[in-house]
């Protein structure tokens, strides 16, 4: 193992905000923030630490997602900012009120369907963003004016974090929070591969603003309710391991008896990761009679998101998903047949 | 909760090394380097990085642990140049190889005891530790020639880092693989409280000498066997929950069905941390008929190490322990009494 533990290119540097965004921003005086459905840490943090560092400007701000703030982000200083239903009611009241909207800023993502908002073509669209650019754009509504799109960005909140010291604003407590939280959950907590020392030099920089990590991770990691917690018991309790394919699964009957729902079995396929000889896990939340949502785990070269796409998802390498329909036996062998032709055929990277 | 996130104070910098601590070592041409008994990554991590510096200043070195290298560890440069049997004759065979022992050095620990050696009144002894010393010495040998306790300090491995630097070694992959996983387990890789902005300017220094995070973090927590992560499901199905106290246990007919031994419970009582409304969490693992030793972990201001002296035993603010025997029923019922009336009373700081 020691010997995998080797240099790593010292640069993976998040480039510089682009001169036109900068400019752009300067030159607005009315700016509507937007960021994906099932908003996570990154999207959160990066979309609050922008709007807050606008309003430093003078801007005028407004902050939507279509879905609420998750509790357990609450903490996040500003979260009440965010409206969440009707988009084109808000940009009426928010064109109203300042006699004009300059500009439409993506955040974490880089489609507006993945916001689920449609864009008017009378809008300028900005996008910041570290995934790749999955589809061409629908051009619903209009074309981006400016992209800043870096896959190799660790979190959008490293982009954010650049772009508020582009335009000359001092990082005040509250934005600090926000991008530490935008970071450390991209990272796992500086877990993953993609904690770079650049990561860790700004996180440390934060940290002198007053961030308290103990906080931060108190919040995302030990907020569970007791009903998630007796549902992840019942998950683990169907674990099945076959060569290195662990397999757990909740029933619409665990929802039920633990008051739990859909949205309370996030993280849950990681769980069987912690197993050494565990390569893949598996698991299968039901949302129907007969029906089942797959979400697909790896470690290192294994590449789920070709698997899920045998069964018409897709996804990353070690994170992919499908849906699909059948008795629960079935499918656990059917997709345990497909991860081993797979493993065996070495489908990876 | 956003009140809460104030800033802390910014520096909680760890003292530089002592001059005659530096010196001493300096004008050494033998040592001897121990750890405490069950070690952990701070141990293992903080005595192979120094090691490998009094090497590379020409000094000959011997690693003494009484228990072998936990094999998720065994990533660790090095890790195989631990001695575990027979101090004495490690003592004798090194004497006379090098003519001379000039010192002893103690890491993560502050008495012979913990590391289970007695230290002869001949051989210099050195301390370098950030746990409050919590008994006088027992003084079989020697008294210590040099004492460095510095309690603040988030880990062994930060002063270990400062000692190397201090002796003018400049650190190498291999130092940096051992610094960073000593650094990252005692900070719950950088979540908990002791995660100053030290703590990360340090981590992304190390990083940049070619530390690859993912690789340490899937050694420290994807490393599990299938019987310990059997025996985690056991643990989690006795969960009862009372009065924001959760209690779970596992008994000698679990780890005899899941073959696995009480080493493989280390971390179980943290699970149930994850629960929001859960302020302290007991975890009771039987290690004979009717013997039972106790795990208590708290949440914030709650002082477990109190309610632990109740029951004969210690530890931390956060993280306490003793044993006792009885019927499980019956010791439940005592401790949960207990950390009832110890919340009630704000047993506190």
């Amino acid at each position: 193992m020691t010997n995998e533990l080797k240099y790593k290119k010292p640069s993976d540097i998040t480039q510089e905000p682009p001169e036109e965004l900068i400019e752009f921003l300067k030159g607005s005086k009315a700016l509507v923030l937007v960021t994906h459905i099932n908003p996570d840490g990154d999207a959160l943090g990066s979309t609050l630490a922008l709007g807050i560092a606008l309003e430093r400007l003078g801007k005028s701000v407004a902050l939507f997602d279509r879905d609420p703030v998750p509790e357990f982000y609450r903490f996040l200083p500003g979260w009440q900012r965010f409206t969440n239903s009707d988009f084109s009611f808000l940009l009426k009241k928010f064109r109203a009120l300042n006699g004009r909207i300059d500009g439409l800023i993506l955040l974490d993502c880089n489609s507006p369907e993945r916001a689920a908002i449609e864009v008017p073509s009378d809008i300028p669209l900005l996008i910041i963003d570290h995934h790749e650019t999955e589809k061409t754009f629908d051009s619903k509504g209009a074309a981006p004016a400016i992209k800043w799109i870096v896959p190799v960005a660790p979190a959008t909140g490293m982009l954010v974090y650049k772009l508020i010291k582009g335009l000359g604003v001092r990082i005040d407590h509250d934005m600090a929070v926000s991008l530490y939280t935008a970071i450390a959950i991209d990272t796992g907590t500086f877990r993953y591969s993609n904690t770079t020392q650049e990561v860790l030099q700004i996180a440390a920089e934060l940290l002198s603003l007053g961030v308290r990590p103990e906080m931060v991770s108190e919040a995302l990691y030990d907020s569970w309710t007791t009903g998630r917690f007796r549902l992840l018991i019942e998950c683990l309790n169907t674990l099945e391991i076959d060569s290195g394919i662990a397999i757990t699964h909740v029933t619409e009957e665990d929802f039920k008896k633990t008051g739990t729902s859909s949205e309370d079995t996030e993280s849950f396929s990681n769980f069987p990761r912690m197993i050494r000889d565990v390569k893949v896990s598996v698991f299968l939340r039901q949302i129907g009679p007969d029906k089942w949502k797959a979400s697909l785990r790896s470690k290192g070269d294994i590449n789920v998101a070709k698997i899920a796409e045998v069964f018409g998802g897709g996804g990353h390498k070690n994170a992919a998903g499908f849906m699909t329909e059948g008795r629960l036996e079935d499918i656990k062998r059917l997709i345990t047949e497909e991860v081993k032709r797979s493993i065996g055929e070495g489908v990876k990277g």
